[in-house]
C-alpha cells in the first residue's frame, strides 16, 4: 500500500500556526506493509541524501505509522476494517529538501499515516488520522504544530481553530489562485525557528495587526478577493524575527512584490518564501524574479515550484508490487 | 439636523480592536445646527447625569465636529453640498451609560460625524468620517480603535484589517444571530483598562489560539454557522486580565453558558458583558440568567439589552425643530 502526501506552506502571514495550503508538489511517498514482527520497521529511507534517521522511533514516519497502529488497535473494528497487523514494515521516499519551510516532516507524517490506515481497510478517519500525525510533528520540531499536516492530508486551506480539542475547518479556495514558492539552497532547523518564537513576548499592538489579517485573509476567501487576500499577507508577529534566519529575504520579498504578486511571506518557518498571484504567467514570473533575487542578493541557488492549490491533499497509490 | 448613533460590541472574544458589531439600542443623538461664531460650540448635554465635559475640546462630540469640519474645509465640495458653515452649535443627548463598555464614546462621536456631514449637504464618505470619529476615540481611551466607531457608523459586524491605512470591511451578519447584553452598575475606564493591557507581553500560544478563533469567527459568520461562532468566541489574550475588572465575571459567564449561550465575553473594555444565542427566547433567558448573576454573585444591580445585529448603524432623523 502506497500513499502520497503534498508538501504545504503553512502560517500564511499573519496565522502563525493556525493556517496552511497544500500545494500540488513535490511530495513524499509512504509504502507499507504487514510484518509478523511487532512494531514498525524502517526498510529504507531514499532521496534524503542520508540525513534522516531509519530509527523507526527518530523518524517521523516510523512515529506515525505506530501511534496509527497503536490507536486502530483501541478502536473498534469497523466491518469493512481489516486485520490490524502486528507489524508494519515502511518504505519512505522524500521527494522535497529537507529542513525547508515547505512541510516536509508533515508529508511524511501524513503519507505514512495515510497508508496505515489504508492497508488496514481505513478505520480511521481524517480527523484521527490528523491526531496521530501530530505525533510526528512533535518529534520533528518539538512542537505538535498542524498547520502543515492539515492541508497535507486534506488538501485546500485549512484553518485550525484550536488545538485542544482539535478543531479544524476546510477554507474555500478562489479559482484565480496561483502559489509560487521558491527554496533557497540553505535550511532552517524547523525547532531551532520555533525556539525563537517561544521565547519571545509581544505586545498587543502586534496581536492587532495579525488579528485583522487574519480576519481580513479568511474573509478574502470566502469572497474569493484576491487583492484582499494578498494586502492581509502581513506579519507583525513572527516574520520579523524569522526574516533574519533567511538571507536575503527582504530582496527576495521586494523582487516579488516588484513583479506582481499578491503578498509574499516565508513559508512556515523558512527559508522557503511563498507569494500568491492572480494567474499562471504572473506566478511564474513572480518565481523567477525571488530565483534570481536570492542569486544576485547572497549568491543562494534555488528551487520553484509554481502552481495551484493542491485539492486532494494526501492519495493512495497503485501500489508498485501490483 | 440630527443624527442618531447605537452602541457597540467590540472584540467580540478573540478580536481585540478589529472587530465589533451594532445594537440596535441604546444610543447617543446628536443634534447640530450652523452657527456664525467660529469653532464647535456645545450648547447641552444630556442624559450623562453631569459627568461630561461641556468644553467642545474635552468632549467627543465636539472634537469630532471640529474634526469633520475641518476635513469638510480641505475636501473639493461636490456640487450637491452645501456652504461649510463658520461653526456649530451642538445638543448632545447620551441613550446609553457611560463607560459601560458599550461604545459610549464610540456613539457620540458617529453621531457628531453623521450629523455635521448631513448639516452640509454629505460631501463625506462614510470611510471620511470613521477617519474623523477616531479622533474623539483618541481623547476618549488615549488610543483611535475603530472597532466601536465602525460598526456604530456602518451597522452590521465590522472588521478593521489595517489602522494605517485604514481599511475596513463589512462581514456577513447571519440571520439567526441574537445579542444579549448585560450592564452591570459599576464602570471601567477605558483608558485604565487600555493602559493595564499597553503594558503587558503576551505568549506566542495566547497569540496562537486568538488567531485561530479570530479566523473561525470570521469563517463562521460567512457559513451562517452559529455553533461555529459561539465556540470561537474564546479570548485568550485579553479577557483574563479584564476579567479580573468586572466583579461577577467568572459567574456570570458560567450562567451565560447554563442558559444556553453559544458564546459570551466581556463587551469592549467591559464592564458590560455580552452572549449570543440563536432566537431571541434563548438571548432573553440568557441575559436574565446573567443580570440574575450579577445580583447574586456580587449584589450589582445590571441593565439587559436584547437584540439582532443592528443593520443600519447610524441614522439621520427627522429635525425635531422641523
Amino acid at each position: 500500500m502506497r500513499a502520497f502526501a503534498p508538501a504545504s506552506v503553512s502560517n500564511l502571514g499573519p496565522g502563525f500556526d493556525v493556517i496552511g495550503l497544500a500545494l500540488d508538489h513535490p511530495g513524499d511517498t509512504v509504502e507499507v506493509e504487514r510484518s509478523d514482527d511487532p512494531g514498525v520497521e524502517i526498510a529504507r529511507v531514499s532521496g534524503d541524501g542520508g540525513v534522516l534517521s531509519r530509527d523507526p522511533t527518530l523518524n517521523v514516519a516510523g512515529v506515525v505509522a505506530a501511534s496509527v497502529l497503536a490507536r486502530l488497535r483501541e478502536t473498534a473494528v469497523a466491518p469493512s476494517a481489516r486485520r490490524v497487523p502486528r507489524g508494519i514494515r515502511l518504505w519512505l521516499h522524500k521527494g522535497m529538501p529537507l529542513a525547508s519551510g515547505l512541510g516536509s516532516s508533515a508529508a511524511s507524517s501524513v503519507a505514512a499515516a495515510v497508508a496505515v490506515n489504508e492497508l488496514c481497510g481505513q478505520p480511521l478517519s481524517r480527523l484521527e488520522l490528523l491526531a496521530s500525525t501530530l505525533e510526528g510533528e512533535r518529534v520533528a520540531s518539538g512542537s505538535p504544530h498542524a498547520d502543515n499536516a492539515a492541508p497535507s492530508l486534506l488538501g485546500g486551506i485549512v484553518l485550525i481553530r484550536s488545538y485542544d480539542p482539535l478543531d479544524v475547518l476546510e477554507l474555500p479556495v478562489p479559482a484565480g489562485l496561483w502559489v509560487a514558492v521558491v527554496h533557497p539552497h540553505c535550511s532552517v532547523k524547523t525547532a531551532e525557528a520555533r525556539a525563537l518564537i517561544a521565547e519571545r513576548r509581544f505586545r498587543i499592538e502586534q496581536c492587532v495587526a495579525n488579528l485583522g489579517n487574519m480576519g481580513a485573509l479568511v474573509s478574502a476567501l470566502y469572497r474569493a478577493d484576491l487583492k484582499l487576500l494578498g494586502r492581509s499577507i502581513e506579519d507583525r508577529l513572527v516574520e520579523p524575527i524569522r526574516a533574519r534566519l533567511i538571507p536575503g529575504f527582504a530582496e527576495v520579498k521586494a523582487a516579488a512584490r516588484e513583479a506582481g504578486a499578491l503578498g509574499c511571506s516565508i513559508s512556515g518557518s523558512g527559508p522557503s518564501v511563498f507569494a500568491l498571484a492572480d494567474d499562471e504567467a504572473r506566478a511564474t514570473e513572480v518565481s523567477d524574479a525571488m530565483r534570481e533575487a536570492f542569486r544576485t542578493a547572497v549568491a543562494l541557488e534555488a528551487d520553484t515550484y509554481v502552481g495551484r492549490v493542491n485539492p486532494a491533499g494526501a492519495t493512495v497509490e497503485p501500489d508498485a508490487a501490483a
